[in-house]
């Protein structure tokens, strides 16, 4: 874990999930994108207003599915990327689309401020226990037969998903460090709005000798979040999400929100198997290693709802155990 | 055109044609790339450690090829992005390439410093005259019949490709202002090493409100490269091609290599024609711009030259009339 900073109240790391850039049930045309972004940046944009200084980093939701379709569907014509190449071109695009999308929208409410994405390499440990235990699933669906074809050809991993048919399935360390943090860190200090980490970063390695190398991994972005606030000193990680609040009994009769938790609750909810894995469970841990590493706040909430959140009326705040 | 600014003599803007990144022969693999990439680096790392402080650009040569390949062969399945998006895609995959094997060559050469890809909007005028006239072919072949179905549906237009089919063609209208400039400038001040603007930059224009958008179009890497160098006070332009030097009468017995070569007398070759469209000419034209603009010195060379080209033994140098 990074040594906690000073944290600066104002700077705001910003997560945003696929409800922001490309929620369910879309086609996924660019025109689509662009107006979720137009209206998602709106809400950013009051916040600029307000005075949070904003550092913004998304998932790369059904982007990086659809890549992967791409690659797969054409790679008898032209050779398909691993990996890391793929979520490298997801933050090259959703980047550009988010960063567009953001500056107009600054100008529009008369804060006008420069914003630039930054290709971000995110590092994990070769020797981490997910390398042995791969559980993402990750690209197109399969028939069994030829989910065994392309793993004998290419050592890949392949899964049952739900019935759906056979998927890849890839291994999904935590991350460990952020490889271009000190020039998101140049772009805070002299005023520019970065966009880092998409999709929780491109997956590389460190070998003995220095260099790095890519992995096929995913990183959660939640996490990756959570390492980028602790590494800017950023004194509030605002996750935007499906849901309006953090909820307890989530889905049952007795379900109810949650406006405030100490790091404390979040653990113990956390272990008594409150939060979906995959779903609220990797965004109630990263916030919990954001505050053990020495953040200040953490708002769980939803786009609709992240101005009621910021004002204190609405949304799950998290803050460090006094 | 960009006021000049005071150059900064060791700062390079360096662009890395196709023989840098992709060449041509080679399948496409993310293998053969890196180690393509591996030996470039090692060349810039060798500039570094002699004090030049880089820069890079890069065309986007076959990757957006095959991007566009994939998206096409896909379209069934998965939305087809345009060609913004697609340009910006193919600068966080090439952008992620480049970093990560720049990175790895300066800790080799003892000179380590980070290295970061910006997503990059460049601006092109909608009312340029390029975009009456489509000239600049992009993405995959097609039969006649299935030219004019998908220009039915889309409004694209097709051109017969020197009779290998069909290809769409796009307008290739001249870079007016980089959009992500200032954040590159920050980059630079805080000793990190850039690498902006990749195949000629993702084509936005700029609304009567201010906003951005993408369009259809493709940008010239090369007078990119030149704007890019004037907006940053770089010293020299460096432009890696496939050939060791600029050539006069290319191609005939007559072929003569040109060791240096003056702004006026770069103008009167490419009036006389010397330089052919889509290879020399605009190597040509955007050293003329750099150094009208204010620019100090041009070299056109290969990545085999370049140690004797910036030790003044080979390639081409050109700098400003006295």
């Amino acid at each position: 874990m990074l040594q906690p900073m000073r944290t600066d109240p104002q700077l705001t790391v910003v997560a945003l999930g696929g409800n922001a850039t490309y929620p369910k049930g879309i086609r996924g045309t660019a025109e689509e994108q662009f107006e979720i972004l137009r209206r998602t940046c709106e809400h950013l944009a009051w916040m600029a207003t307000r005075g949070n200084r904003l550092v913004l980093t998304h998932g790369n939701g059904p982007v990086i599915g659809n890549i992967l379709i791409r690659m797969a569907m054409a790679s008898t014509v032209v050779p398909a990327m691993p990996m890391d190449v793929s979520v490298a071109d997801s933050q090259g695009g959703m980047g550009y689309m988010i960063q567009q999308s953001l500056a107009n929208a600054l100008l529009a409410a008369g804060v006008p401020a420069p914003v630039a994405s930054v290709v971000t390499q995110v590092e994990v440990d070769a020797d981490d226990p997910a390398f042995r235990h791969p559980s993402k699933p990750v690209g197109p669906f399969y028939t069994p037969e030829e989910a065994e074809r392309i793993a004998s050809r290419t050592g890949w991993e392949f899964r049952d998903d739900a019935g759906r048919g056979h998927r890849r399935v890839v291994p999904s360390p935590p991350p460990k460090a952020i490889v271009e943090l000190e020039a998101v860190r140049h772009l805070v200090a002299a005023g520019v709005v970065p966009i880092a980490a998409g999709g929780g970063g491109i997956p590389v390695t460190r070998q003995a000798d220095g260099r790095y190398r890519g992995v096929a991994a995913v990183i959660d972005k939640d996490l990756t979040g959570a390492l980028l606030a602790l590494g800017l000193g950023a004194g509030l990680y605002l996750n935007l999400t499906g849901v309006d609040s953090v909820a307890l009994d989530f889905g049952t009769p007795a379900e109810r929100p949650v406006p405030r938790l100490s790091v404390a609750e979040a653990k113990a909810h956390l272990e008594a198997g409150q939060f979906a894995e995959g779903s609220m469970a990797p965004k109630i841990r990263a916030a919990v290693q954001y505050l053990e590493g020495g953040g200040d706040t953490v708002i769980i909430t939803s786009l609709e709802r992240v101005r009621d959140a910021l004002e204190g009326k609405g949304g799950t705040r998290l803050a460090r155990d006094p």
